[in-house]
């Protein structure tokens, strides 16, 4: 289904570079499985790198937003943007951050509930109330 | 700069079935400003109707997520759906409802994060880990 | 395939909640098959009953526009949303609302001119002319 | 506003390719006010003579679908790409095909409608029926 | 999968008009696969002329961009609007103008640079500079 | 216009995380003009740095596609994800690499071209042809 070659554990054990951050991943996640998306992206060493380094400095590092509202933020991207990969993946990632059915439901109303809004805007091409300004 | 006239105070306090709405959400939000987005859906009662009945529901009620999480996702999906209305509009509410300059930044940061991680998975048309399934 | 378990025959009927609503979309529908949308709404019944009410209220009920262009531009949104299963079911709702295979043929190419126009306009920036300006 | 120059009248008129679409645009129109969309794609006169002579074909040309509800589906497809330009000049081009106030708010709820079940659909990756499916 | 019919190689060859594109397509592309998208197009001849039409003019003629560019940028827009048979076939289109691993790598990483930083603009909603503006 | 603000150059001349970057800024682009987006971003000095990083190491560094295309492309996601801001400045930019009026004109065919066959090939749905398939 892929553009790319998926890489196999073997492969990624036999190069220093891939193995480094695929080392990284397991120890970071305290699991042994690592997704698709980074056997893609091991077909370059330096987007894998770099997209790593920045999804823990931003998904894993502890920030000012708990961990399961920044996985919410991130499927709402995702559904979005219509990525299927992203929203099974990170929709499982919530779940293991602790997302309850309930709250699940809430934040798929909250995601159509901004859907619908943002065409009724977007259609009428409602102009910015100027309380809403901020800079220049 | 909207493809449908905005409705001014004096106009809705004209109409009954307008003026009802325009009561609520003043009353809801505790606050006299009533912004552009409503005035405009003002042009049909039934819609105007029907979306605030479904934004209280949905947005206001207390339910298992809390108010400035369903803010902030409410704004991820406007700023992917390019909403400026919308993504102005939200800001303004979660900084009333608490957003810190810290929290801000680092909710940017996840969605930027969630966007160029989408268009990896959607360029390489990554297959889904058998492992995120669920359902039939 | 889905984040979600999608609902039975069996576990809907046990439950007044959902079946009040199964039993609705069947009668208004004239039609014993249920598809996976509501199946996986069944997960949250407030989400179901609303999204069901909205659908009748603004597809169902006769208005001013006829229901084949209303299914029409419910596929046109469903098209540039990238919504796969949205673009189905509602091209089978379509045909089963009349749409012949000419119309069907006119109908994908004034999206595809629409989605070409839009590109023009955004990759250029054009400015709106102050004739279509409404409101303020 | 633009990212490029917008031709005037007298440029226009100055150069022979460019004043044939020009004066066809205004002759199938009725009409001397040329938007500024055309003025854009003047920088590149091939582009100006294929695009128009799309949209004759798609939009003008007599077809099985009236020439209002394409224009919705025109609309649709523009509001859900963003195109702020493609929004207000086809609202403008709608209401010029006899678009009544009732069946524009009819048919922003039916857009909005769509979106909001676009986004439940792809948030919880609903696979699509069976029974929707045509072709191999 | 489709919502319509995909034409066979002995129903394209029984009607002319069809086969005079199909033809066309297999002569210029000097291979004879010719891929479903042009046997969906086949159910309107029209759009199918149209299209071909357009593409050859705007991808195989030669102008001022080097064809793998050409390329390149037509997977970009696929991406972002989420159209997984684009994304594949002019992947595939790349790949035989003589895109590289190497190339596509750095590809790959401009498309989610881009998406990083439109995520970030829009949430921001950053105004233009002064600077970048042209024309009125 | 922001929903934030927007760094003045002498509040960032007083914090020396934020100097380091907008000076390096300026001497990588060999100009003192720095743009909006950037003063935006100052309000999180890790988002600014680790953004600034990430754009140095896939636009600056030299690769294997030349700067010129790398722009063109980050223009064409720019225009998909409806990003004014981002279309403005990245075609600054592009002129800024040589961007010819005659390359600039055949871009933005491409983009809409492929903005057309995107549409017609989700709003028919059609299925991947098993030849462009890779990976598993």
């Amino acid at each position: 289904m892929a553009t790319i070659r998926l890489w196999t554990d073997g492969e990624m054990e036999a190069d220093p570079r891939l193995k480094a951050v695929f080392d990284d991943i397991r120890a970071t996640r305290r699991s042994d499985f690592v997704n698709n998306f980074w056997r893609a992206l091991a077909n370059d060493p330096a987007t894998l790198e770099r997209t790593w380094a920045n999804l823990k400095q931003v998904m894993v590092r502890r920030g000012s937003l708990d961990p399961l509202t920044k996985e919410l933020v991130y499927i709402a991207v995702s559904t979005i943007n219509s990525c299927p990969y992203c929203v099974h993946s990170h929709t499982a990632a919530a779940r293991s951050n602790g997302l309850t059915d309930e709250q699940y439901a809430e934040f798929v109303s909250v995601v159509a509930m901004a859907a619908q809004t943002n065409a009724l805007a977007n259609s009428m091409q409602v102009p910015v109330d100027p309380e809403f300004l901020i800079g220049s």
